[in-house]
């Protein structure tokens, strides 16, 4: 419906508006079985009921149909992107979340430690589940990998996960994964899709040659396995396509990545809403957009903890007067996918969104809720047209035809 | 928005849920001059209402916008298919309704019986409309057509109009029409459409030459007219899109056609509820997938008989809690197009429609009618969207990205 191509060609870019985008993760929920109410329902949250009483309110679908995103393909879908054409490969992603430095060019894969016998067949495809500083450790010694001509990153993620980049001329994604899926039997040796991913199948061997001698004498962690082959997503940038300088707020690594594939900037900071609105007070007049990412909303989601997602809810409502203190011209409140407790999982459902600006029509939602919002005028939108929605509200849209 | 090639990627194969799809024809209605209600709205509809306000609801749009479809493109949607682009023939679609054998490489093309005076001359193209019963004698004499290399199957459909399916080598349904669409002048000569479609035309023309023979002395339908070659619709098969052992439940031949051609299994069975819903009972374990067809209610639209389609809707209403008795895991009540009585014809007004399964939030929607839908979560979403809508409710579709 909504043409991205339109969207660039009609922005005017000498607006001097700004736009705050608030998104929690995993927002939207279903009712608990025993009260009839869902999370939104149940928490008590002033400040959102009333900026939703005053702004323009609806669901957002991120793919429409029933179907349930990931992170990567909600968040590309709330920042205007087709997310069925624009999906960031697993390895991407990952790699965009651990931190490290990756770019146009590089290609990513997630490792796993995992445990071989003296035989080389695979006896634990987690290594036992080995602590996070343990990972971090093992990352360490592997930055002492050396191959001729590309620059290998190792970088951990949590417990038994890492990731690495590569850099260098000639690498390429199309590569199968060493994670054979089993035990008892040794690793796949790396396949390459086509002779344009030979290349980097020899890059990956050495990687792991040297692995194998670096973690020798380690235990239970003495090798990794390689999966998700996948290039930095190359994406059309925010400036570029909005017209926007763009800052993005987010604790979790993986939300800073996918922001900075978009071409927001971004600053490390923690993941609690203290330090991440800070960041927002010291940085806001800099940026003409600003993206909030709540994490721990979806986390509670996930645990199936109810109580948790309602209490954290709230927790955001009552940073809400210290977003709007530095009066943001347009105030967006949405998440990127639904994650209903009492599913304990993303899910399809469209989320809650509320848009306040100084045009926006007040139109009947009293509730930040999933069946307040439907109340608004918005209707149920993909949530790929929700930016230049948002940049109608802030005058960043010209006409379009006389 | 929604890509099929994306649902059968995403499908989870391994799930044990049941999904039930009662297909009410030509539900949608609209308002009664008088009462100003619709035929939903004035019927009394407890088990439908009760379904409605404790599920998911909105409207669906068989082609979008303002266009009215005809029953196939209207069935496919439904199915989860591309109306649009994955057309079946009105040939293929009549055939499909003949319940004749009829399957892929076969070619099909719809007859009227007409008059021919001796110079050869249509005086009348529906051979003064004979009945029903007149039509299948006739039928039945031209089961002695005998083209070698040929199998050709007659089958009678309503009043004047039959349909022929012919199989065998090389045929093809680039061929014109028959039928000059007026009187005092020869039929047309058949036309192929390219040197693929002319063994298919030689064909054709022996079929009328032996047909012209056999009819000589019948009065007043002495010879057939052809219009509308359409080959098998080559459909991708529901198991494989979706992963669905699904039955097709319809007394009426046309949509048990429509079902097989998307791989449904059918069973002969009368166009009574009664009949249908013994049926599915007798054969609900050994399915994933459910379609039952209501017909009556699309017939007392297209008569303009308002107080009958409600007697019919409620009728339906009163089968619910025998459907329910299995406990399918998702039930979804909608229609294939709306048949307004006061418009005597399909339309293109969206359809009603309720989701009800475990993971669909009861949205305010407390009637089961076109006003009471709208007021749902769905909003109005197209119906080749639906299929997807469902499967997630069924847990059935896998998250898309990470």
């Amino acid at each position: 419906m909504i043409s991205s191509e339109y969207t660039r060609e009609l922005c005017a870019r000498d607006a001097q508006t700004k736009i705050l985008m608030l998104v929690i993760d995993g927002l939207g929920g279903l009712p608990h079985p025993e009260s009839g109410r869902s999370e939104l329902e149940t928490a008590n949250l002033p400040n959102l009921d009333r900026l939703a009483a005053a702004g323009s309110c609806g669901l957002i679908s991120p793919l429409g149909g029933g179907f349930t995103p990931g992170s990567g393909p909600a968040h590309l879908a709330l920042f205007g992107y087709d997310p069925w054409k624009s999906e960031i490969g697993r390895g991407a992603l990952s790699a965009l979340g651990l931190g490290v430095d990756f770019r146009p060019g590089d290609v990513a894969s997630r490792l796993n430690f995992c445990t071989v016998d003296s035989a080389g067949n695979v006896t634990d495809r987690r290594a036992g589940r080995i602590p996070t500083e343990k990972g971090r450790a093992l990352c360490d010694l592997l930055s002492a990998v050396d191959i001729p001509d590309v620059e290998v990153s190792v970088a951990a993620e949590m417990e038994y996960r890492a990731g690495v980049v590569f850099r260098g001329e000639g690498l390429s994604d199309g590569v199968g994964d060493s994670d054979p899926q089993g035990t008892g039997i040794p690793p796949r040796p790396l396949v390459a899709h086509g002779p344009e991913s030979q290349r980097m199948v020899e890059v990956a061997n050495e990687f792991l040659a040297q692995t194998r001698e670096i973690l020798a004498d380690q235990s239970p962690a003495n090798m990794v396995l390689m999966r998700g082959f996948g290039r930095y997503p190359e994406l059309a940038q925010f400036d570029d396509v909005y017209g926007l300088r763009a800052l993005g707020i987010a604790g979790y690594p993986m939300y800073r990545g996918v922001a900075g594939a978009v071409g927001m900037d971004t600053v490390e900071v923690n993941w609690d809403m203290d330090s991440e609105c800070a960041l927002y007070e010291e940085r806001f007049a800099d940026y003409d957009f600003v993206y909030m990412h709540v994490k721990k909303t979806d986390s509670a989601g996930e645990d199936g903890d109810f109580d948790r997602k309602v209490t954290l809810l709230e927790e955001v409502d009552s940073y809400v007067p210290r977003l709007l203190a530095l009066k943001p011209d347009v105030v967006v409140v949405t998440g990127d996918h639904s994650t209903p407790s009492i599913m304990r999982s993303h899910s399809w459902h469209p989320v809650p969104t509320l848009v306040h600006s100084a045009f926006s029509l007040a139109d009947g939602a009293q509730h930040f809720s999933e069946r307040g919002c439907q109340l608004g005028s918005l209707g149920v939108m993909p949530s790929s047209a929700l930016m230049s929605y948002v940049l109608a509200h802030a005058q960043r849209l010209d006409k379009f035809g006389a």
